[in-house]
């Protein structure tokens, strides 16, 4: 466990070194119109920036603290590899940019980008939650953002895909890769259910509370790369109606696939958030708005009737763990999406029929094939590599335990243990 | 239990439909200047928006989850409802719209519109949350919503009443529409004390989080569909002075009523947004700062006399029950604001001698007495349907149970009665 | 425990008083031009604004609920001393404007100079938390708030300290005061650990979710007084490069100082949050990127260190109580980013030849020294009124619980001692 601090510190050092040698700001503008542009970005640019933040940040990270011993490291490691994940991004950018330009200048924008970076491991964490350690973590954020950035330019600068909101770039990349990983890790098949697997009412609670979190942010996740003025305002709706139709057909859903017409708390985590990752490629599209509406609800259908069928019946046949179910909220409404964005740009080119739109609704579909496959290869690589000793798999019975990660005051061990009767009644009146 | 899913199924379905015929964006603009003008309507309005709507989904849901064993019910029929709301009044907007102008063009503006509709709804479950089933909240919002549009149009439409911030015609609508549903469905008077009603610590903890996230932000929520300019200046300033004064003044007041000093958390929870509701309908107006400390100090001090004595009062005379205690903080504010608003004009009036202020004044009366009289009346109509059988009421047992509408993993009860050792020691631990 | 209604109602009518006598709001606009002045400025301003409202009412409540039995106390508390040293600041900033230049007008940048002197308020509660009664809180704001505002007035106003992000006026300044008092009211020396003083599972996870909070929306913060235009955009991006370097850095200095390579929670909470504090004096200097990265490592560094090393000296040395660890958060980082802006300044003198840079450079340090000064002999002065008996300070064993200043219905002692089997068979449940 000496390798993380050895690991980080390293990288803190290099980080520092480079942004020493290659990174500059602006110069100030020298004209007070300058000036005033600059305000303008600031000031249009800041919010949506703030509301991904916070997406990321607490709502995600409250959204994977259904594990209800595991709350406090869910969400460290979620901030850990965030931030690590957007230096790292921002390191690579600036190197890039450094052979063909020289100074990189850093602005909101460039963070931006790396925080779109950052993302993707976010997500792809998520199939191998509970069962890694942080060393683990941050080998596999060092494999997968070069690689997003490398499928990402491939997929927008090379076959000029339309993907405002990365419905493709992020969300069905980041799911296959963390399904390769997941895979490649454990390789031996699905494990048997652990006992401290089970969300309990608090931690379902809490996960819920952080869905809702990114329920609301989403539109600014998805519109804030877009063209401001019209796309960006129908980028905005869009989202705001798919969502919308995602979090009631939810309901439907699962009270129609459980017994008694009971909800599963899983399924409104995910489904009403299952809108939002398939919107991302047709947002600022001209599309009317019923098509929002129903490619939000079919997300969110594919989504639980993922959970109920699909993630078993991978587990049995494949042998694969998806701990948060990634491949239901990232996988298959991306999917859904790339595929709706190829039809809206078909449906559009009837109108003014020019041959140029089935041309682009065949890249839009060659992008879903490298996203796919580019991610699958590289997961499953980097799984392989996650299986090296040195990066401290934790044994299965200390998975899904903060007391292997976190040092509590006044008590070695984790509660159970070795509190005695004061500490125990303590933690009753709590 | 069946009728949900095939309730939500159809409306969706009718939903799609309804959109794929009636509604569209509107054309993109032409010029460059008018683009520009929409990115700035953009920049202006969705800041506030995405403000309210963390207000109803995370802050509102989490006020309601004071009842210890019903948090993830209420969260989770705060979100439903909202979601379910505002897709009706969109619905009804359009068609009013339509049969008026046709095509109907659909912008942030009209979904702020359908918000504010949705927000009754949201206001009013507070009087009988957690002994209703989802399918009565859902027969309830489709009565609510048409019940508001009028009554919204005749106040501001037709009365031509002054209300920016929806003190008359959202909080005491929807609070009289509460009680008169609470009335009607609970005919037989005032209920025993349920052993699961009663807050634990933690559930107030929570409770408290959502208080004061609704308190951040509600000035968004009063001024978003201000004037730009001074009166939306004035209206954020108002806001906030009423709001610091409610809650400066509902620590004095709760710990004068309570024995020894202390505090009570209900009123915490629910004094210190008293200004923000009474605040509404002058927060445009030219009065001095004053005035708005004055009104949110005496709307604090009615919301907390109301807990003290009013509730307790409508429970033994007239059995009214009133679970969150609506009728203190959206009915008891919502009448002192109106009054101040009328008060305000009648001041401004001797400045300028104009009799059009008196007749002003006159409307604000009128409008406040019409908000009432509908919302009672349509709440106790409400009330009766929801009687029905087929609507499925929860067995009094049940209510304030979370285990009566969700599924839990890994355990058929809940965890009281059938889990094993194990897991009651997770439970301990926890 | 009666002084704390009479001291707060007694406040809020020579509020009112005040307020009707001082206090009016601009004129409105004559001119569309002005009008359209108006809104641009409060569509720049606000949303920092109300980014500084979460993090003070959300962030720093729920970071302050890290004691298991304190939570509700700490969230109210922290409620109650934002809105009366806020009321308390607007007084005498219009006293002392009133007596310069008449008539008062309110705007939204007034309200933001009350809310940082508010914030100092904030920062020095935590030394004492937990061990103190409302009422010596209270009265404590009433001391702190018109020191600071002099204290402020010295360091920028006649030393011309430049400190955009309050990195010496607020967060040295409110770390000595809250020390000095700390020192004063617990002369006898370091009190040995309270039971009720651990925190727990779940008390580490809420406060976590509110440190990160406070690190989402913290250039906000830094930002919102910045020059609009590129002063504000660099002050934007180095609070984002401080903080992301801090949340790194810690995780490598806590794993490497615990046993086990463990992290604490506590180092997490507060490490992470250090380079924003250190960032405010240079924030809108013209340095390179990786300053803003070394001064966040650093300050997360020194953070975590003095935690581990100089807490514990201080406590048994000087027999210094600080139960958040203010030093290290505020105290430490606060003094690196002093001494780093008069490096900023020094460095960009040797480019330009001027000798008032290196005035400027000794102005700020002057201006740390001013700023320690003033709060230490302010803070122990403070300290010393609040031992008055009338303050109500709580007994040893009723420190830290929550019980002592609510009433919980349906029980009349904390759930312990008084609860049925039927009401510990809920809180197991729960």
């Amino acid at each position: 466990r000496c390798l993380l601090p050895l690991f980080l510190g390293l990288f803190q050092g290099a980080l520092l070194l480079f942004f020493a040698l290659f990174i500059t700001y602006d110069e100030p503008s020298a004209q007070a119109e300058d000036a005033s542009l600059v305000a303008n970005q600031v000031y249009s640019t800041f919010p949506f920036f703030q509301d991904i933040q916070v997406m990321l940040v607490v709502g995600l990270g409250l959204l994977l603290t259904f594990l209800p011993l595991y709350g406090l490291s869910a969400l460290t490691h979620n901030f850990l590899l965030l931030n690590f994940s957007m230096q790292w991004a921002l390191v690579l950018q600036g190197l890039i940019h450094h052979f063909h330009h020289g100074q990189v200048h850093l602005d909101l924008h460039k963070l931006l980008i790396s925080e779109f970076a950052a993302v993707t491991v976010l997500i792809s964490v998520g199939a191998i939650l509970g069962r890694t350690s942080p060393c683990q973590l941050l080998a596999m954020a060092t494999c997968e953002v070069p690689v997003y950035l490398a499928s990402e330019w491939v997929i927008v600068n090379c076959l000029g895909v339309l993907d405002v909101g990365g419905t493709i770039t992020i969300h069905v990349f980041s799911c296959y890769f963390g399904l390769g990983v997941s895979k490649a890790l454990f390789w031996a098949g699905q494990k048997p259910l652990h006992p401290k697997e089970t969300p309990t009412l608090r931690s379902d609670l809490m996960s819920l509370v952080g869905m809702l979190i990114l329920w609301v942010f989403w539109p600014s996740f998805v519109a804030v790369l877009c063209q401001p003025g019209d796309a960006q305002h129908r980028a905005i709706l869009n989202t705001l109606l798919a969502m919308s139709a995602s979090a009631v057909t939810t309901v439907v859903a699962s009270s129609l696939l459980e017994r008694d017409g009971k909800l599963s708390p899983g399924h409104l985590q995910n489904g009403s958030l299952a809108g939002g990752v398939a919107i991302g490629a047709v947002a600022d599209m001209a599309m009317p708005p019923v098509a929002a509406l129903a490619l939000g609800s079919l997300s969110a259908l594919a989504c639980v009737l993922g959970f109920r069928f699909f993630t078993p019946l991978l587990g049995r046949k494949l042998g694969l763990q998806d701990q948060c179910g990634i491949h239901n909220l990232h996988g298959l409404p991306g999917i859904l999406g790339a595929v709706a964005s190829a039809a809206a740009i078909l449906v559009a080119s009837k109108d003014t029929s020019g041959s140029h739109f089935s041309q682009q609704a065949l890249c839009q579909a060659v992008g879903l094939a490298v996203a796919i496959g580019a991610s699958l290869v590289a997961g499953l690589l980097t799984g392989a590599v996650l299986r090296l000793p040195c990066l401290a798999r934790p044994p299965e019975q200390l998975c899904f335990d903060d007391s292997l990660y976190f040092k509590f005051q006044g008590k070695d061990e984790s509660l159970g243990s070795g509190s005695t009767t004061e500490e125990r009644a303590l933690a009753l009146k709590e």
